[in-house]
């Protein structure tokens, strides 16, 4: 297999051009799932797609297919990612994966490459969940998670609904989500986190997702006026909170390396100057690859508001609003994004996705990689978020190598 | 000195008709400062007094004297509160005082009890601070604490000056606040705290009101995504603040036992479940008998804040928004209260007032003192407020006590 490269100043280009659409003040993107700009954005996806000789169709939830045919008329080797961004989103979230996808189409059709298997550019429908909630709603029906009907009913801020504006944008296809087998996924994407850059590594060489665990924590003690009840005889439902948020961080630290424990949401009532808080409600998040692990610091969390409980007289009501189970991608997409990191001389490390993303969903249809690249800071979800032309490249040409290889291809 | 006792049940009656003057389902009262409930709340107040003999003058601020001759012309013995409410308040808080000061002049009459100073009852104006702020706006100006032009400026939520809604109920009297001398002044008042009833005593004989201080510390530390964000990289503003929650109530318990330290509010941003806070405000309220005290409690919070931005890389913003110093109350007329406790063989103790009270304004003008009595689990601002007709009664026999001890009376 000759080592072809991708054109680094192509992919760059089509990036910024993407990023005009939606492009913001601050320099960000905001293109939220199914408003005209998001129609834009597909319709530009289309177009270049069609140029670069693929058939494109899209399924019942708007999910795009770009189809180069391979030698064989299998299931095809997917990558791609979303095209929709948070309200104050950047350039790169999404539209990175997209794109570099294109670009190994781009540069298979410049080297007239020929693979074994079919090789797709998927867009994905409404990963964000900002308009419409939950997050990652195309790969979700496509892989069996979300129920299309449900998707399609659920509603924006202004009252209106996924499908009527799915129907609006002309991007309600007639197959159903998932009536397309997938051989592989492979998904390029943005760290979204601070690891590559601080270690000075180009590419992230996904093993899996972390699972994830929300709960939320209701703390009710007695609302009392600060001034006239002595500390002895109070119940205040901030003082016991605030023990528990001090715990979630120490489980983190405790479960070291691979944890993540976060307290992202705290509400006290009545809120007043002078009241003791009567009542706190606190959100976690705990996260980690292993679900033994998950289980062990979950316990920990109980355990510590029982105690608490008991001792502080607040009550602790605690529940488990949502879990994801960890999910491992597959050996060989994994070992093949490490092996075009190898050849190409890229640095390069084991990474766990922290956030979540496509790939998780479609890890359950098909085996799935992901390569991660470095973005500025670990900054996402932000106008300022950014990632250099190199990497993009680099992330890319490791991309073409893991396709390459997983479809068959020859040069 | 004849030993004679106020008329409970006409008292209790006279409380019970006020609060059926903006009473709530729920068996409250909401009878804001300056509406037209306040008005007739006063109007009633006024043909009470009337009724009974006095003459009822009106200062600019609209508080309200009701003046019972004494044999002298001289500054008289003032006692009184507030016919104001929360929006979900009680009938005892501040109509208590007015309407036992009012019994007390009754009493006089119904005994033929000439005292030598005048006695005089007082209503003060919005002592609550919930429709106009602040609070005690009325005792305020009274005692030069604030400035009169600056009080009828302040607007409530619907634009609508104190000023203009103090002409329009007819209480915007000719006489300068303040123009008004006082020779000593009482206030009887339900305790708003749990230490009377705990301790199934009678009677708080306040030996003067705690010294107050208002903070507000901001945590700026670093937003973040909570999935892809490393333990040891976080700078965690909520993780920060709640150390200082923990460290407040420490504070409290350290000082122990007049000390009260409380953290009444707390906001997290962007307060997302799945983002790291990257910035926390909080406010802390402080209060203790001895300004010494005080000083040490601010002290030891200023260096836990920066201790702990050292260590943990959050900036802490520290500010003290507004200081309100110990007043004692003077001897004698602490001593005329508990005098009227021993008398009546009340259970009784020394108490210091947790809360703000009209009589902490006026213990600047003149020698002040004031009785508390029970209230139902310590509740108040609260419609389910309540205290005995007994307890009531009682205090109201201490107050006839130390104004008559105080005017010099004979029966």
């Amino acid at each position: 297999m000759r080592n072809i490269q991708i054109d680094g100043e192509r992919l760059w280009a089509s990036l910024m051009e993407m990023a005009a659409i939606g492009a913001t003040e601050k320099g960000g993107v905001c293109r939220l799932a199914l408003t005209d700009l998001d129609k834009q954005s597909r319709d530009l996806f289309k177009r270049w797609c069609e140029e670069a000789g693929c058939a494109v169709t899209v399924d019942e939830m708007g999910n795009m297919f770009a189809r180069r045919p391979g030698k064989e008329d299998g299931p095809p080797v997917m990558s791609g990612s979303h095209l929709d961004s948070q309200p104050t989103g950047g350039k790169f979230d999404g539209a990175y994966g997209v794109l570099a996808a294109l670009e190994v189409i781009r540069t298979l059709n410049d080297h007239e490459v020929q693979t074994q298997a079919p090789v797709e550019v998927v867009v994905w429908t409404n990963e964000e969940g900002s308009r419409f909630s939950p997050a990652m709603m195309g790969s979700g029906v496509f892989a069996g998670e979300f129920e299309a009907d449900e998707i399609r009913a659920s509603v924006d801020h202004d009252g209106l609904t996924f499908g009527e504006e799915l129907q609006r944008i002309g991007y309600a296809g007639e197959q159903r989500a998932g009536d397309h087998p997938a051989g592989a996924y492979f998904e390029a994407h943005i760290e979204q986190g601070p690891i590559l850059e601080s270690e000075e590594t180009t590419i992230g060489v996904v093993t899996g997702g972390q699972g994830i665990r929300w709960y939320d924590i209701e703390f009710t003690g007695q609302e009392a006026h600060a001034g006239p009840t002595p500390m002895p005889r109070r119940r205040d439902a901030f003082v016991a909170a605030a023990r528990i948020v001090q715990e979630v961080n120490a489980i983190g630290h405790r479960f070291a390396p691979r944890a993540c424990a976060t307290v992202g949401t705290g509400e006290v009532f009545p809120n007043s100057r002078n009241v003791i808080p009567g009542r706190v409600l606190l959100t976690v998040d705990m996260r980690h690859p292993e679900e033994d692990t998950l289980e062990q610091m979950e316990s920990a969390l109980r355990s510590a508001c029982d105690a608490l409980a008991a001792e502080s007289g607040v009550e602790i009501a605690f529940s488990r609003l949502w879990a994801l189970p960890p999910q491992p991608f597959d050996t060989q997409c994994v070992d093949a994004v490490r092996e075009g990191a190898r050849i190409e001389g890229y640095s390069h490390r084991d990474i766990v996705s922290g956030a979540g993303h496509d790939a998780l969903f479609m890890a359950r249809l098909a085996p799935t990689g992901m390569i991660f690249i470095p973005c500025e800071g670990g900054i996402s979800h932000n106008e300022i978020e950014n990632a250099s032309k190199s990497d993009c490249s680099a992330g890319c040409n490791v991309l073409l190598h893991a396709i390459m290889q997983t479809a068959g291809g020859s040069a």
